[in-house]
């Protein structure tokens, strides 16, 4: 039986903008798996929630189901050894500070830079939810925690300093192929893409000619997704 | 013949502050490796320099003389590949992404944190060289540079965030053993050790457990050093 992942969609059901579904679309693809994907709105959890799974992406393998991308990064590398998203333990370990620091550097500014894209492509109960849900979380509206996006962008372009050296000498985070680490942080970029037309980088910066490896990796994956492809334009 | 090392030190000898220095001093350690260490101030570069060795550390092996810590790492598991450094490319190409991390989002604050420090340990000539060509790159005296070190100590421990996540779940950046990505890291905190009695990490920091693991390696290498072991006390 297939593998199943639930994949968390907008108003319109192709367009899917979670980083962490993300994560793993690309890493099935590396390992050359298939899964049928799910799409799921906010509002849609239930079928997910009964197999346990309360966060997106949840994947299901027969009678496993496995919550959390980075557990099921760790499932895939251990049923399926063959092309391991970590090459060793120490790989691993490494990728484990990388994805700390793309969730306590990068999360925030890019949330800040695309919540209201977010918000405006959710069906109307989804759009409530997410509201209300996020209002709570960050103690403010919508629109106040968004506030300056270009300013958002700013520190969004700043905190990618160290992506940005990396990729001068070599042509992923992995070295010479992607691993997880990549699709860590590519995973943040096409929640963006999928979302919003704002423009992220700029076509001088190393990040730009990575994400341009990336989104044609595994016959355009990402770049064929539905989305907007005006990010970093010159 | 051994190898040599030209060792950054203060007024008194035994003082070796460089953090550059550290990740190589921990790095032969961790190959078993042996180098004779040339205590050398900032005012007596004048060997090192004869060798193509601009800056600190430099190591001369033989008839081969190789600067910058990143390259003698490199060369050091080319030429002596027993317990590698780096665990494959993989792990490498993480580790050069850790090193930006660190020299991006640490360095200056702890630089703020201790360049004081740093200043009234060198001999007098030292110390007129420091101040010149650090307030000419910093476009502001040392004093002002420095400001108020507990803020500094705040953003240190902030932009320690990654690190800190990371180390909840294992024993060492690099996983279960330590990696070069963990000297570097430790380098910075033997730079502070060496030279300040500044308190930089609460001991209930799993950052703190950590420095107590690398501080023990290699028959206490760190921890034995002439310097201040004050830091992280409750």
């Amino acid at each position: 039986m297939a593998m199943k992942m639930y994949d968390l969609c907008g108003e319109e059901r192709e367009r899917r903008f979670s980083p962490y579904c993300w994560r793993i679309k690309m890493a099935l693809a590396h390992k050359g798996l298939k899964a049928d994907l799910e799409a799921c709105r906010f509002v849609e959890k239930s079928t997910m929630a009964e197999l346990g799974g309360q966060t997106f992406p949840t994947l299901s393998d027969g009678e496993t189901h496995v919550t959390d991308s980075w557990k099921i990064a760790e499932y895939l590398d251990q049923q399926y050894p063959d092309k391991p998203l970590f090459a060793g333990d120490e790989s691993k370990a490494l990728s484990a500070f990388f994805r700390y620091w793309v969730e306590t550097q990068l999360s925030l500014p890019l949330l800040r830079t695309v919540i209201l894209d977010i918000h405006a492509h959710l069906d109307e109960e989804s759009a409530a939810y997410f509201r209300e849900s996020r209002e709570q979380r960050f103690g403010a509206s919508l629109e106040d925690f968004a506030g300056d996006s270009e300013e958002a962008i700013k520190q969004l372009q700043a905190a990618l300093l160290p992506a940005r050296l990396t990729l001068k000498s070599q042509a992923f985070i992995g070295g010479e192929h992607p691993s997880f680490a990549d699709y860590i942080l590519f995973g943040h970029f096409m929640w963006a893409r999928s979302i919003s037309d704002k423009q992220l980088l700029k076509s001088d910066d190393t990040l730009y000619a990575w994400r341009e490896r990336m989104l044609d990796l595994y016959q355009g994956l990402g770049r064929s997704a539905t989305g907007y492809d005006c990010h970093g334009a010159a």
